[in-house]
């Protein structure tokens, strides 16, 4: 008696679920410290002391009414004044408390700004691998997602085939940098052929393509790499930021988007966002979180704990004589699988306790993503039982 | 470029954001005191203060990774756990973790049931007047919203019309109780019938019908009064429930679906609302308060400060001559116009600072609603004004 289109969609989740509790079991069966457990994206660093203090400053200090209350569905208007200022800070822009909608979370936010530009049957084009619930995200709005096939050498965007992919049914264009699932960094000439692109192909359709920027990872990056600010290479860009990674408050689910002056037709898209937020449900970005975020703007989760883990298990892997690319941000690394279906080299690395998700899950067959965001220790454990995995593929 | 359905929710959104507009308009012109603003159904009673300690608890005691990070998408077990306890405790029903869904409030927790059971086209049936935001929930997922016209003597819903209206297209019923905006709670002799045409018509149709509750006043009830808990009188029954209004945490987002092992396809609808959480972008229901709310399942709003503006503000209007049923639940008030068109009352009402919404936005034009959750003092001081205007209207 459940709706058509879920049906398909819990058959899906049932398969995510399949290996979660297969994590489970070995974990009992095992010892949780037997197994490796490099599935999930739940970050392990524990969130800053300053988002402790903050809340304990603010329920301190301010009314109950006003921390726990409804206020403007786009979120507290000193809390977007404040992220305002905070990215004008950090990326000479110019934005107000009028572009930032506070949210819940950048899935929130994702949702929001689809609601907001989505007709039935429009286009929204994506780079493979990417983060496989935009899918769902595109059809909850009658939205079609199409794939630009990967550049599995650099996993940069393949942008020959994604302009040929662009057309008038194209709506909007979903970007993640740094990446989920490779850890790649969209490099600033990359960014600015896309921007290039995006203008030419509006001018020949006379439409406005929205280029959406998912954005969790941001400051998740190593190596002193900089993650181009893309309002600035283009002026129909709406970014998407979550605090689940920079704080590790993925359950607080707390995010902005930002919808630039610059965009076509922004005051509209500003407007019916703050309504969307409202109709999906949402109805606004959880009350106290918005405050503690804004108390917080400058806080970091331990970037270097992440990068230790990042070259250990780069190395290692490398070592056992498996090839990916080093990841420049986010905290996943992303395979080559030895073997053609990845999925049997998944089945294969469990048997050494080694959980890993196959490519596929990313439209990216022949891959595998291992996260890193585990304890040091699981990274140094594991490395042995990766040589042995290598050895059987006879890698090494 | 907006979406062609967001441009009609833009334009309506835009009159309540007059209203509200108007309101601060009024506060700055005439001093916040002189204004006496009825219609934000905002609770102006404090959180319990059970909250603030159940936070610093949790914070005190817990490790920052399980307060602030993922957890399954239907909520941290032990909380589902606590929750389901505190029904059984409650209502004797039998409930378990796995039938209880945390939700990002009530409004979420309806989108996820919708987006559940709907495939477009289907009907979900509802009882007028009504909280006006039913009818975008159900057109997220194409689904069609039919009224069952008003009783406006009693506010009961309107049986006789309702079961002419039940069709073999009819996927749900939303009622709401106690309700906005009448303040009436469906007695037990309403809900005994409306159960037995739903059992009748599941029969005759060869349908499964859900009755959804939305009970977010579900607490807020005075004179003894008690609300039936539908789950024991109707098998299909879901309910959604909101901590927004018993904890006053509205800005926080925190809520839970029950789905009874007694409903049809039970299991498939529970596994079905857990990927809807996720895959409409809610994920989870934030993650502290989730700990928070199963710490203070026995802690209330103090009832005892809207009965007393209940009281107040219908002695008072029956004095200024209007006339309207004595609530036995929520915080509001839905007076009859004494005018034809509540429009034009509502603006003869400004023109001594007070704030009205017409019943039209809750499909009941006749009406006004008076939304008490406001100071007494608020109350008191403009009981005078409604003489005023009962004067002009002729009913004193």
């Amino acid at each position: 008696m459940i709706a058509k289109t879920m049906t398909e969609m819990v058959k899906n989740s049932s398969a995510i679920r399949a290996m979660f509790e297969e994590g489970k079991r070995l974990a009992q069966q095992y010892g949780a410290e037997n197994v490796y457990d490099f599935s999930l994206g739940n970050p392990n660093v524990p969130a800053p002391k300053e988002v402790k203090e903050a809340i304990g400053e603010i329920l301190g200090t301010e009314d109950s009414l006003m921390v726990h209350g409804y206020m403007s569905n786009s979120g507290y208007e000193d809390v977007r004044e404040a992220v305002a200022a905070s990215l004008n800070k950090r990326f000479q822009t110019n934005f107000s408390g009028k572009n930032i909608l506070m949210t819940v979370g950048a899935a929130g936010g994702l949702n929001v700004i689809l609601k907001t530009l989505l007709n039935p049957g429009d286009e929204v084009l994506t780079f493979a691998p990417y983060f496989g619930e935009y899918r769902a995200y595109t059809a909850n709005f009658g939205g079609i997602l199409r794939e630009v096939k990967p550049d599995t050498e650099t996993f940069q965007p393949n942008l020959a085939e994604f302009e040929r992919m662009l057309s008038p049914k194209t709506k909007a264009v979903i970007v993640n940098t740094p990446n989920n699932p490779t850890g790649v960094v969209y490099s600033e000439q990359t960014i600015l052929r896309m921007a290039e692109i995006l203008r030419s192909k509006q001018k020949e359709f006379g439409t406005a393509i929205y280029l959406i920027s998912d954005e969790p990872y941001r400051e998740l990056v190593y190596d002193g790499v900089k993650v181009p600010w893309l309002t600035k290479y283009y002026e129909n860009t709406i970014v998407g930021y979550s605090f689940s990674k920079s704080l590790s408050l993925p359950g607080e689910r707390i995010g902005y988007l930002v919808i630039p002056d610059e965009a076509e037709d922004s005051e509209l898209i500003i407007n019916a966002a703050n309504v969307a937020n409202r109709i999906l449900g949402y109805v606004n970005a959880p009350s106290l979180f918005q405050r503690v975020v804004a108390k917080c703007l400058d806080a970091k989760a331990d970037v270097a704990y992440y990068d230790r883990n990042r070259t250990a298990l780069y190395e290692g892997l490398k070592k056992a004589g498996f090839s990916c690319i080093k990841p420049e941000g986010a905290f996943y690394l992303f395979v080559k699988s030895p073997v053609e279906d990845e999925s049997v080299f998944c089945d294969m690395a469990k048997k050494y306790n080694l959980l890993l998700v196959p490519g596929s899950s990313f439209a990216c067959p022949g891959f595998v993503r291992l996260a890193y965001c585990v304890s040091y220790e699981t990274i140094i454990n594991s490395l042995p039982k990766f040589e042995e995995l290598g050895r059987e593929c006879g890698l090494i």
